[in-house]
């Protein structure tokens, strides 16, 4: 862990998602041969980059029956059980309709719909995410999203992976198609002959599909461009340093482009944290992600006290915050930027990630100053109502048309002044 | 106009914003320049493209002044009123945080935070849009953004239009930058010496800045891709036909790309309004544009009954739709598609483009689909709160666990088993 003493976050640079010409043309070529080949385009690129040569797109009946005989009931439960917490969390998120009606009668409102169909991208290879199907598909589904599709790439055994079958099937989606990569989005944007595209795409991948992503924005929605997982802890010395020790490296594990801070007004806890979390990494399995990840990243911030260190949260705008401080909860109102925010002592960020309801698709890179974890909001829309009364159109149709004749839209001010026409004659 | 009868909606293609790669190429190099030379390229592309020679970018408190002295009482009177209608729209629309504790004394919830600071884009060239200040940014000062910046192009008088300036300055806004096109989205994107960037740009603008607002997202959020005007009608014999057509007539005025379709039952009332619009057209003083709009995109499709009219319109999703016919309230609720509704006999388009209170920056080309208009929520992020209780954590932590391991995230897994080991020491 490097210390800063000096609040130079300029570190964080090395993170962003730098401009690729050469990853961005692939895209582009790519995206280019799915709108052009269709499916055919997505048997090759899926022999090419997966090494699988698939006789199917859409994953069958019997091969979510054959992952069932290889996930442990164990594993199951488990799916259910976090398929439920995050149902009931998205449920309390769900936005209504609603309506007023003012002096003049008019009636203003907005109304709630949500999108036809949506896309979730479920990150494959070598591991497998059944939490991301989840995450992703159940707000789509609260939401009242009546299609919604699943991509995934095959794994070297020429299937999508067990668990993300599995969780697909726990929370009622059976169209899941074993494909992934920027084919897939550009499938799910543009259509083949077996893939209908949907209205937008959400879910994180790696840097093919999140510039794919970006490339397809406009003519489909997309949720956000995800980068690597991020933590920043908040803690003081009423924090017990073994515990955030194993949360920085809870993070660390994930990517070695992974990010893992601790900000504390305590040089006495930030060591105490740095000895910890060097035991504890000498027997993590994926100690040789998490090391390079701590090596660059990892970073120990000493703050005058915790209202310093809130103000550094709110320059980094971190995916994860861990506060881990006397009065969290009064501090945590200070805080203006963050994806999610975990307080308190027994609120490790893996809780999060598989199980507590609040989402585990979080805006990454700082760009938490923007954006939102994926919600029910992510997959419904608002249409305004206006219906004004003849009350109304009598009082200010001459405000309006004014207005219109400023800008220049005689159209617009006739198309006003009519309604009174009929009054005079 | 022309009559559809077939539900054939393929003309609609023709409207979307095509891949033009060397205006892309274009705003690839004007962002370059802008990031490379600040200010330095303001300056330049305001002199080659809108043929202004500019001393300086901020607008001035005497330029306000000045423009104050050159705009009628009316017109500020109505900006006035239309920016307390908008207020009182958006005020409604403000979320708010929320929070539940559940039986294991378990706390999830919702912060709601605004945006740092937000960039509105204003059009002008050769025309004035006060109206797009007030719709860009009142829903961002609702929301709670500290630094709200403008940017429009000056016009051939050397300024930004009289009307712009007096809207911004009766909603305090004071941060205004005489720039505009490509540039401006590029310095509020990635900033220069005198502007500093933003969160979030928002506005409709000419082609050029909406390929540069995709070429930004991601850096920046942005809210949408914005393609030329449309309006559609659903109207049967109990409308008034020289209404409908003055309101058709209104959209068409604004770009020969607009769209302007009729939907009805009634094959008497669209030929009704088809000799009403040709009668009214002749006296538009935008009757070239709107003659060239109607020409390419003016339609009347005639459909069975009114259910098979709202089947076309969730087809076509249309920016503005107007809903003129019997019991059009409750058939508003079969609408799923649609950025905003106007119901009834006296709600013609133009008293939201001004007046009424909901965004006049709403979704084109279909893109309500999967979108909104302009809202608070575009202007305020999520973030989730998580905290767990000791109990949550002791009762579940063996499932957490289980699916951390699962998923190959051994460090998951042992921070929170890290939690019980207290407990049994």
């Amino acid at each position: 862990m490097e210390w800063i003493k000096n609040g130079d976050l300029s570190y964080l640079e090395a993170r962003k998602i730098g401009v690729d010409e050469a990853k961005q043309n692939t895209v582009k070529e790519i995206i280019n041969e799915v709108k052009q080949r269709g499916d055919q385009a997505l048997y090759d690129y899926t022999e090419r980059f997966d090494g699988v040569k698939l006789t199917h797109l859409k994953v069958t009946k019997e091969q979510i029956n054959e992952a069932y005989s290889r996930v442990s009931d164990d594993v199951v439960n488990v799916i259910k059980k976090a398929a439920s917490n995050i149902r009931t969390f998205f449920e309390k998120q769900k936005p209504e309709s609603w309506s007023y009606t003012n002096d003049e009668g008019t009636v203003l409102g907005q109304q709630i719909t949500p999108l036809d169909a949506a896309g979730v991208y479920v990150p494959g290879g070598t591991a497998a995410y059944p939490s991301s199907v989840l995450m992703g598909a159940i707000p789509a589904l609260v939401a009242g999203v009546k299609r919604i599709v699943l991509v995934s790439p095959p794994q070297k055994t020429g299937m999508v992976s067990d668990g993300v079958l599995v969780a697909a099937n726990e929370i009622g989606i059976d169209e899941i198609y074993q494909v992934g990569g920027a084919h897939a989005i550009a499938a799910l944007a543009y259509g083949t002959e077996t893939i209908k595209p949907v209205d937008k795409i959400v879910g994180p991948g790696n840097i093919f599909v999140t510039l794919a992503k970006k490339e397809v924005f406009g003519d489909v929605a997309i949720d956000s461009l995800a980068g690597p997982s991020e933590i920043v802890i908040l803690a003081d010395e009423t924090a017990n340093s073994e515990w955030i020790a194993s949360d920085l490296l809870s993070q660390a594990e994930h990517d070695p482009l992974a990010m893992a801070a601790l900000i504390t007004p305590s040089k006495e806890f930030g060591q105490a944290v740095e000895e910890a979390l060097e035991k504890q990494l000498s027997d993590l399995p994926r100690q040789n992600i998490a090391r390079q990840s701590i090596e660059q990243f990892g970073k120990i911030i000493l703050v005058k006290d915790n209202d310093e260190g809130i103000d550094v949260i709110n320059q980094m705008a971190p995916e994860h915050l861990e506060v881990v401080i006397k009065d969290a909860e009064e501090k945590v109102k200070q805080i203006k930027h963050a994806g999610a925010i975990f307080l308190g002592p027994y609120s490790p960020v893996p809780i999060g990630d598989y199980f507590a309801g609040p989402n585990h698709i979080i805006p990454t890179n700082g760009s938490a100053t923007y954006s939102s974890p994926l919600s029910v909001e992510s997959f419904v829309k608002q249409s305004s109502i206006i219906k004004y009364s003849r009350e109304a159109i009598l009082n200010n149709s001459q405000h309006i048309a004014t207005f219109a004749r400023y800008e220049g839209f005689e159209g617009h001010a006739r198309a006003v002044e009519n309604r009174l026409k009929e009054e005079t004659d």
